[in-house]
Parts: C-alpha cells; sequence; structure tokens
C-alpha cells in the first residue's frame, strides 16, 4: 500500500524568523518527520502551497481537490493549518471521491520542539491506512468525518458538531 | 470510543541515568506524551510492567492476555520492547479475542529527544481506532498482522515474513 | 561567589501562543535552565519585566540600572532582548558601577528547542564570574565591552564598532 | 581571540545505537553545538580520542597534556568524561603551561535533548576566555581551579575538596 502525502502549510511546517521574530514558511518537514518515524511505508508526498489555513482562497481548495482527485493513490494525508481545516475538508467531502483522504495538522511548529506534530502524523497515517473511503480530520488523537467536526477556537481542539 | 493503553516497558520508556550512565525504567511516559499530543480520546492507561523485552516470560505474555481479555475496551494499544514485540503480538493473536490490539515501541528512547515513538504512537492510535478485530504490529509507519511480521534485527525495521 | 540575575523578556522568554499563533511572554525560564545545566552556583533571579526590548524605555533602563547598583551581589547576568541590549549596556556601563555586569539573550526563543539561548547562559555564567568590573555584552561565544559593540541587523550578530 | 578546542569523548559525545540499544561513540557534536549557539569566535576544534574517561590511560593523558603544549592557542577548552576529568586537570595542572586550560563534559549526552552540554560549554567558553592562566574545571555553573576539586559521585556533581 503507498500512501499520497500533500502539504498545505500552517502551523505543522511554520518556522522562526531569528532575524526579525515572525513566523514564516520555508519548505515542508514531512520527509525529516517521516525519517524520525522510521517510516519505511512507500509514500509521496508534494508540496501544494505553504501558506496560512487563514490565507486559504476557494481556488487553492480547487488546488487540492484536483490533486486528490488525479493521483494514483486512494490513501491521501494532507496536512493543513487548523483554522479552516474543517472547510478543506468540507470541500473534498462534497466531492464523495472513492478515496481516504485524512486531514491533518499542528498546534505547535513541529520545529518548536514540543509539537503535536509528530502524534497527529502518526494518527493520519493510521486513520489513512485502515479507515474506509471519506473524507475525514486527524487531530487531538481522533478522527472525525468531515460533515461533523469543527474547531473549538477558544480550546483549541475539534469536536463533534 | 475509549481505548485502553498497557504498558510493558521497552526502549520508548527507558531513561538515562546520569549517575552511573545506565539505561533504566522510572515510569511510563505514556500520560506526558499524550498531554504533548493534544490528545482528547477518552483512553486509560495501566503499566502491566516496565522491563526490557527480551527478559519478558511467558508469564508476563500471560499477565498481557489476561488484560486484554478482561478489559471493558475492545481497542487496545500495547506499548512493547521491540526485540519481543512479534512474540507477544502471537501469543495474542493465536487467542483471536474479538478486540483490535495494535503493539509499538520505539528504537530510540522517547526521552531522548529524537525518537521515532510519538509518531509510532500516534500510529498504533490511528490503527487500533480503524482495524477490525485482530492483532496487529504498528511500526515504520505501517501496520502489520501478527501472523505475517518479523524484526530484522539488522535493519532494525519491521518487515513481512 | 553569588550571582544575581535580572530578567527583562527578549526573545529569550518568548513562548508560543498555540490558540493565537502569537508569541507572548508568561514567566521567564531561568530557573528551569538552570536546573537543566545541574547549576549549583548560588544565584538569586529577579524578573524585572517581561517585554521586547523594543518596548524598553528609559524608565525600563533606569529600574535596570537601580537593581544593579543596590543589589548586594557584584557579580550580575541580564536577560535582555537583543534589539536594545547595546542601549542597555551604554546605560549600565557609563555608571560605572564597581561591579561586574554581563547581558545576554538569545535569537530563539528557549522554549523552540534549537535556541542558542543555553549557550549564551553559558557564556554569560562563565564571563560573569571571571571578568573584572564592568559592563559586557555576551552572544555569540564571546564578550564586547558596553563601549564597543553593536548588533549587525542584518546577520542577527553582534561585532565590535 | 582564537581558542582551541580538545575533544577526547566523554557522556558528552555519546549516542544511542538503536540496534543493540548500547551508547557508542561516532563524531563529537562539537561543531553542531557550536552552530547552535551561533558561535563566532575563532575556534579550532580537534578530537584527540572518543573514550569514555573510565578508560582513560597515562598515555592518554599524555597526548592531552602534548597538544595543549604545542597549539598556538593559549586559551584551550578540553570536553572530558566526568568521572576521571579531575585526573585529567591534575595532570595539566601539574604542568603549569602558560596557557588558560579549561575541562568541561556533560551528565547527560548532548544528543538527548535534554543535556547540560550546551550550558557546560558556554561556561567553559566564559571562562577560557576571561580567568588568568591555569587549569580548570567547569562545571555546574562554577569553576574549580585543578587542585581543589572532586566529582562527587553520589550526587553526579563536583565540588571543593
Amino acid at each position: 500500500m503507498a500512501i499520497r502525502i500533500f502539504m498545505t502549510g500552517g502551523t505543522f511546517d511554520k518556522e522562526y524568523n531569528e532575524i526579525d521574530g515572525s513566523l514564516f514558511f520555508k519548505d515542508s518537514h514531512i520527509n525529516e518527520i517521516l525519517k524520525l518515524g522510521r517510516c519505511k511505508l512507500d509514500y509521496v508526498a508534494t508540496t501544494l502551497m505553504m501558506i496560512d489555513s487563514l490565507e486559504m482562497t476557494d481556488a487553492d481548495r480547487g488546488i487540492s481537490f484536483d490533486n486528490c482527485r488525479r493521483c494514483a493513490e486512494d490513501r491521501i494525508v494532507i496536512t493543513h493549518g487548523t483554522d479552516t481545516m474543517v472547510e478543506t475538508a468540507q470541500t473534498l467531502g462534497r466531492a464523495r471521491l472513492p478515496k481516504t483522504i485524512v486531514l491533518t495538522g499542528a498546534m505547535i511548529p513541529y520545529k518548536f520542539g514540543s509539537s503535536d506534530g509528530l502524534f497527529n502524523l502518526g494518527c493520519a497515517f493510521g486513520f489513512s491506512q485502515a479507515l474506509p473511503h471519506g473524507v475525514y480530520v486527524a487531530m487531538n488523537g481522533r478522527y472525525f468525518t468531515w460533515d461533523n467536526v469543527r474547531k473549538n477556537r477558544k480550546l483549541g481542539e475539534f469536536e463533534e458538531l
């Protein structure tokens, strides 16, 4: 079984710019993370965009959908900012592709050392290989179907509607 | 959905004794790890033993089996040393309990900072919630059924027979 | 020999707010850092303020000076944001107190895991115990006298005039 | 001012062998550490040996002494295992070279993430640039002269005689 990973940015991949103190994107850390995780599963990782999910447009979501539809793999993990992860899940979910698509992200950048990203990505890897076709959000050690999830912005957690 | 976690020790939970330079077990780090992972799934974590898996006896495997059989949950994650993880999986697998049991571990202690443990535990969480009843090993980003897996000791990886 | 530590904030002590993605101050991490460093030197640590050094006013510098002058110890380490560390060093240096005062900071927050803060604080501890009376900046593994140092903002490094 | 660094091994540079669970030496991490510390001081780093200090022989101490004597720099930092750091300091101290030599090490390997090594190395950098000629041990945030220090093996700390 091979899986496809699409990276779109989000907190997961943010870095700290030590010259001006801002947060920014350079490259995705996915290969570094999967090497750390001794991952031996076949995978192809593609960066679709590297943006904050608050800046994600309908056009960006269209790009994500096109890539999910056209790629050869039917097991897909998408790394995504948490703020609009649910919106992207809904866009993908309504299309009812015959694929298992799992969106995940992080509350703390991977590079900051105490990130939830490594655990979340592991969960997403597990869910994407074992869940039936559908679109899911994998956060907080759980999975949610695309049509029954929201981010509780106060707590920084995902929950059912 | 609630899951049960049984901890048995292994590299995952080893620590460095700075006085004599040896590796040893103190407590499991599972709660610390799941807090880092912002895990909000209901779980109960129980330490069965804290040993190197090379020291695991048939009696220890009996304890693991009894606990799997008697616990209320039918989704179980077991943290275990990698050296004899397959043997324990076989003991549990032959019993054909109507439960999903996923064994996982680490090649590098969690406390050493660059451990695969956080990713592996995430994978095990994903698999345990989504795979059908059976006994599985979750390592290297993949899952293996209990009767088709071995540890390649030279590479430090798991593979099919 | 006892030393005094005054904390004023700066990148050193910044944390990541996972709810809104901003950087903020909670508490100083100095005690945590010195515990990690197995520090057994007698020290007293006092938080004077917890601010970005770009926001530091003359009044704040007055507070820093008063505290340096009045404390019992004549070996002082000040943690400070790098952007105006030189200005504070000049304020303190012109006063010519009969004390050894060493300012240090970090380019990366201590909590982000790959910080220079631990090394810089070690350097400042060494310099503060061994240099003659005077005011110094300890950054980049070196020390600079207060009247012969500037921050090269492009490189994020300190250098002589 | 340029300093010389001699690496001899010790806990500081130990790594975890994930295949057999042992601790071993590969290379020194000194360049990686000084890059993390944004060190811009001129330095030359030379590996003399990579051994546990319990295995250090008189011949090894002779090599260390020869290198200290013959190198061009008169500011020297030596990374060393803590168990026999004092013995090496005594060998070097009795020779009364007209140089400032600072020995340091770590209780936890640098690669294990929560090491005191980065702080200790910072202290050693500070002391080596600011103390008068002599031989010193820099541990626990302090410095000790070579003829007035011992390791308290029970506490894992250095103290005066």
